[in-house]
């Protein structure tokens, strides 16, 4: 299942990285793709939204509804 | 000996720990101080200003002269 979300506080790439490991903790098999100017963030998974955002979150990033 | 850095390149948070790890990479005993908004850095350490200047480069980060 592919999520999208709007990620708020992306700067730099160590910023991605720690987008793309807080997904990964989350389901390890997740494919996701982050493009940093725009913070659009595709997450190819089956786990719940709500989890994968509230991981992302907790790495210090604001999620967009 | 204290020696004074002008990084520029930094923007955030994660940023601030990688310049912090390479130079603790060099010299794991040194105190290291990141102004962020300013870019300074300020490093106690015995080591060589060029080894330390080199591992905040090889981070990705422009070090001033």
């Amino acid at each position: 299942m592919q999520h999208r979300f709007h990620v708020e506080g992306m700067t730099c790439g160590h910023c991605e990285r720690a987008v793309v490991n807080a997904v990964r903790d989350v389901d390890a098999n997740a494919s996701v793709k982050v493009d940093l100017p725009t913070g659009e963030v595709l997450v190819d998974s089956e786990q719940a939204r709500d989890a994968l955002a509230q991981a992302i979150v907790e790495e210090g990033f604001q999620v967009a509804a």
